[in-house]
């Protein structure tokens, strides 16, 4: 028997895949095999397959189908907007998020050899844009800007934190100065209602995997009439906008998973928030503080620390007693530095050091987190009894 | 009762999920779910099976774990290494094949917008490099290529004819220029030993699901201290080169179906060419031509015409009567022209336009490839006798 697996508290970085996205899956991994560009039975029915999950990924999310570009992950929507509409805009910068993904802060400041500048736009401290550094970074006057921004993007909610940011607002600042704005939903969807048409942003990315649909599936909302650079030539597929081989499995998994997210989304979000809020409670009781409390924030998500104790040390002791959290984004772990989303918000180097992300799921239960919460509350004992003796 | 699946002979458009595969893929489906980053056991999981993909990856095509770089698709590796080397170079254009994929022909033209040119290098009549020709692409003293070129992507193995290029002595020749070697091999894995270090090159691109594997994963490898711009920037994920969560079901398919696949090439590519030969036989008996047939070509790939009959409407006619071919590649087949890489090899537009491609694979029979020349004998003949009378 292996031993039993850790309770997974990470949902923020992945998510297990659901039943309904497999199920909808199946088929394509065995008998419905086909290339969907195929003239024949196999290929049709790869395409019919694909029609139908792009029908079901713009409904969950406020779209029409043919505003749903299919990519192979959020990383890749966030570059293929960020870049290629830089580039074919006539514009000096780009104005990206202080605390945004560094997928979009990486593409932003890959546009520099094209001589395109990238302006991060500060937050305050609860993480929350702030209205007048947009304002100025889209000003004419304001260095770095002469001709102005090409675009705005600022992720809906924050990957680390939760914050949920105003885009709506963001959009209309944005487009107050001919600006294009996107927005990274990734990690949004399943979370909290996603309205793309409401937003008002001109482009958004979503991804199936933080969904309950598999890695590999993404996708790239913009809204007809706007115009970017593909940054896959080829074949033409998806209109000429990306091309490649559909991946038709993850696709149809992507569909599959966005429909039941948002058909479930009010209830399960409620539901989270109440389990999140009650974690809290008992961390906060243990000794820790909540980063970004009091923003808006996803139901899902806390990020927390304990004063003096290293986040990433925290994380280790908890995986050795069962538990799989976070310290900082996984898309980034693998780098130790204090996480640059805290560091925006003002938060000191030795306090961001100590940050922990536990992200729930519709699945996780009450006695998951309340097991998690006294072992972090042990582990943290352990820690100051330790150190003290040291 | 379903009717019963077509024939299926176009496995150069894509080929079903081999069993090795499907069952490496299983567990990542489902317990082990995590994001291959994460700092927890999840995540120790899911590094070490891509860890192992890559290792198997690398050796199925002599290359060296550090030298694979994961992607999502054959046209992510091209357009990556083509426009990614091309930019960081100082040179003035790219030389491409005449016959290559879409992929790697509209990569190329897109470099334009930077100011970079495309130059074609022809072929001759039986679709094979043609070698005057790349020498005086490469020479300095062309116009065109003022400063030289950066790179030569030629395909290793053509999607359509089939035909195989001599690799090894391209990459002598642009080497010989300074320019680096690029080749798209995504066709030739499985079907004919792929050996990178042989072949000389500096890149080259591979996809999973020509070769048993699953859509969604690629991969470019490419030499160690080649460098490039990245077309995917973010989290850092393989080492810099390109970011994006790993789609790690799809890595681990990959890895399963290329170790499957190099371990039984030799005897597979004997017995496809044995079946193809006599496929090809009774063609000709029936009035076919076949293309490029005096050329090395893949041993599964066949593509023939009769004169004065539409390659489409035979494709059409043979889906209803059960059997699943193609006309030009599905990459492109949404399109109604001539396959470029018949006219590029002096083809006339009227006899590339009869074009059909029947492609196998292992599991191919002689009683298909049987019932398929007599179906597409039969089908032609009604063909020819409705003219007649119309």
């Amino acid at each position: 028997m292996p031993p039993p697996l850790p309770v997974y508290l990470d949902h923020n970085a992945t998510t297990p895949l659901g039943e309904a996205a497999r199920a909808a899956m199946e088929p394509f991994l065995r008998e419905n095999f086909g290339n969907a560009s195929s003239r024949h039975e196999y290929g049709r029915r790869a395409r019919a397959a694909v029609d139908t999950a792009r029908e079901q990924i713009a409904e969950a999310v406020g779209a029409k189908p043919g505003e749903v570009v299919l990519t192979s992950s959020g990383t890749e929507s966030n570059n293929t907007f960020i870049k290629g509409a830089a580039v074919l805009s006539l514009r000096a910068a780009v104005a990206v998020g202080a605390t945004e993904h560094p997928c979009v802060l990486c593409a932003a400041r890959a546009l520099a050899r094209g001589g395109i500048g990238n302006i991060p736009v500060a937050v305050n401290e609860n993480g929350e844009l702030d209205w007048d550094d947009l304002r100025q970074t889209l000003a004419p006057a304001k260095e770095g800007a002469a001709k102005g921004c090409a675009l705005v993007s600022v992720m809906l909610a924050n990957n680390e934190t939760g914050v949920i940011q105003d885009i709506k607002k963001t959009a209309e600042i944005a487009h107050g100065h001919g600006a294009l704005m996107h927005t990274d939903a990734a990690q949004a969807v399943g979370k909290i209602p996603v309205n793309f048409a409401e937003l008002g942003a001109d482009a958004m990315t979503v991804s199936a995997h933080k969904a309950g649909g598999p890695k590999g599936a993404a996708a790239l909302i913009v809204r007809a009439g706007v115009e970017w650079l593909p940054l896959l030539d080829g074949g033409g597929h998806e209109g000429g906008r990306r091309s490649g081989t559909e991946n038709v499995p993850g696709i149809v998994g992507m569909g599959a998973a966005f429909a039941e997210a948002a058909a479930n989304v009010q209830v399960r979000a409620k539901a989270m928030c109440e389990l999140r809020d009650a974690m809290e409670t008992e961390l906060r009781a243990a000794g820790a503080r909540i980063f970004a409390a009091a923003a808006p924030r996803l139901p899902n998500t806390s990020l927390f620390g304990f004063d003096g104790i290293d986040g990433e040390t925290l994380v280790v002791m908890l995986d050795q007693s069962g538990f799989a959290a976070a310290s900082g984004a996984a898309c980034s772990s693998m780098k130790d530095e204090p996480s640059h989303v805290l560091l925006a918000m003002g938060v000191p180097p030795e306090k961001a050091q100590t940050a922990v992300r536990a992200s729930l799921s519709p699945q996780t239960t009450k006695s998951e987190t309340t097991a998690f919460t006294a072992a972090t509350a042990q582990i943290t004992q352990n820690i100051r009894r330790l150190s003290a003796v040291l």
